[in-house]
């Protein structure tokens, strides 16, 4: 897990949230740990298909597109 | 900034990359902390127009829809 749970809360709270429910942070943790190891798993793929050892902007640009 | 480069950063590294830019890693936490507070400021909002003080899963499920 990258992103945890307290930093989700903290998100929640400064977008305005007056109170969060435990399965909302999970459920908004769960989905942001999904997209954002998807984009960088994507972006690995672009980088060794480019036949580079470095990932660079240009794979995560292409990834999220 | 909620997600930071460190996390980001491993996050690649896990994914497979064997090397990383310090611009990559850059453009990655950039879209995932635009992504991640956009979904929890529309939760909020989805949560304040169904007149609850409780940001709920349901709002999470449809601010990701």
């Amino acid at each position: 897990m990258y992103v945890k749970k307290t930093i989700v809360k903290k998100m929640l709270k400064d977008a305005g949230a007056d109170r969060v429910s435990d399965e909302a942070v999970t459920a908004l943790m769960d989905e942001l740990n999904k997209f954002a190891f998807g984009v960088a798993s994507k972006s690995v793929k672009l980088c060794k298909h480019a036949k580079r050892k470095t990932v660079e902007e240009s794979d995560i640009k292409l990834a999220l597109q």
